[in-house]
């Protein structure tokens, strides 16, 4: 797993179930909205700071992802996209790097043509079981509720070379089991 | 269990409680919101792709209603509606099926006329109780927390012959009880 | 609590905590939010329908709780109270009713005043402890999670003669230990 | 413990994941939400009444701060704060104060800072591991879900000499392992 994570330098993002809980908020003058993390906000700027290339891919499209990349300093914001590996393609490209150089965190199918080909495949407790069975950490905790905190946290500590203590990190108590970290495919 | 869910073939959907989780949400400038959930939306979109046809029922009024049936492709929606059975009715006339073939998730008393004549009753773990009764499929998710996405899944893996593996499909801890699927009347 | 419970003509509610979780929602234009429940409103509907006085009594002041009101068909609504006593002496006299005929429910210091007197004093899981040393019915369910439901489900059962039986009421898991419902001074 | 609570005579507030949740809230509009804590509000305003100095000190900025602090009668309101300590300076100059009479309650890193030098350090439940390891005081309650009325609960009992008896107060079961109050360094 060490070695997994000191390669990545580029992590990436879906939006709803991810950095949301995935609640789908609307008003009846047709406005939306969405709630995201203020932890999960610290870390993803600890990342950009420590120089790791962070990017969204979505398949909705609204403003307000706009706002919350800019307010967080992520450069790759993609929506709209029907295939995410499209996108990990561009930048693979852009950025000259491989896909053992990519984290992921996806919660639902549209993710898995990407987790399943990337080098650090994640996603939140409460992703659906075809996303759990294609990724090789699982975080303890859900969508929104700083699961992209724990991913930056990791990466963080692995780049500067501080053993995680993963048995430190907090693990939360969901749907009837202890949800552990699990890690397969390692 | 699995003869029942061969032969559905149109799924209702009451949305308060169901869709979401109950929350009437009300700003003092008079609008009105409402909280849906992505990976629901993923479940109904696959439902309709799939070829089944899929209806809203409920008892109040919105806008809201309609913009969140668009996006999933819901073509049948029925608001403001006093005796929910008299739409099951209309429904099974336009599209000629009978009742077996007809799947309904509802939470609460203006649901039971429906669920406890349709083919498969369904409801939400936080259904009130009366509702729990006549239902013979009882999710261990609540309303707005992956209730309509679970009873998609099991209809999509029906429909594709694939065995559904209960024992898999995830089962929330609430009330002080352990919640787990019921099948009754079955 | 039988005895209690046939006798009580008007249910007073609070609505933050109590009708709410609590929350206190803002915009940046200055605006502010409520999120009731859709259980609750129909627990209120039946009481209203059943001949049961329903009333609101609330230190703050928003006409979204007017809103709420007239949803319910609940006519007694007082914002912006000081001392909560001073309503409940005045509906007593536009009734023509005596304390113990009066059922209650609230969630914090304000409330206190009038729970202390009342015929019926409830409050949900989630009340302050001071709150809950005055109370006869403590919910196992959390402001705006049910509670006012709850109440009412008590109240029409027992106009019904209908024995309530409390064993089955779903009972919440918070706070560490097992809330189960608590009858003191009975 | 007693000894560090008599002492304090300004309370200073964090506001993303102390007085709420954590959650960021966007419309797409570009409008902001906050959601904060109707029983925390009691809280406060009765340290107030008290006598006590209260002040929010926080890292990002928004109208609904100004809005909220204004309900409560809290009059020290920094927000778009870089360096959290130079305003905890700013305060000690103004009132006369020294470290030792400030309690502050903060959730992530950029809290730190004060944390490691007031009198009382303050944090939720769901801190950052980095931040509960240089408290005292570690809530048994998540922010925006009663931390702070938990803190202003205790001072107003130190204030008026009366035990507080820690056993008694609420402690909430999270993240998989049961979060008690955790008393270090006193």
């Amino acid at each position: 797993m060490k070695e997994k994570l000191t390669k990545i330098k580029l992590v990436g993002f879906d939006v709803d179930g991810v950095l949301t809980n995935g609640e789908i908020i609307y008003t009846d003058k047709g406005d939306e909205m969405k709630i995201f993390n203020a932890k999960d906000g610290q870390g993803i700027s600890l990342l950009n700071k420590q120089g790791f290339i962070t990017a969204i891919i979505t398949a909705r499209q609204s403003p307000i992802v706009d706002k919350r990349a800019a307010d967080l300093g992520i450069k790759e914001v993609y929506q709209g996209v029907k295939n995410k590996f499209e996108v990990i393609k561009l930048l693979m490209e852009k950025y000259n790097i491989g896909l053992s150089e990519i984290a992921y965190v996806g919660d639902d199918l549209p993710d898995i043509c990407v987790l399943e080909r990337v080098g650090l495949a994640c996603c939140p407790a409460d992703a659906v079981d075809e996303v759990k069975e294609v990724c090789c950490f699982i975080s303890g905790r859900e969508g929104g509720k700083g699961v992209a905190r724990q991913v930056a946290d990791m990466l963080l500590a692995a780049a500067r070379a501080i053993p995680v203590d993963f048995k430190l990190m907090p693990c939360y108590f969901i749907a009837g089991f202890f949800t552990q970290f699990f890690f397969a495919n390692i």
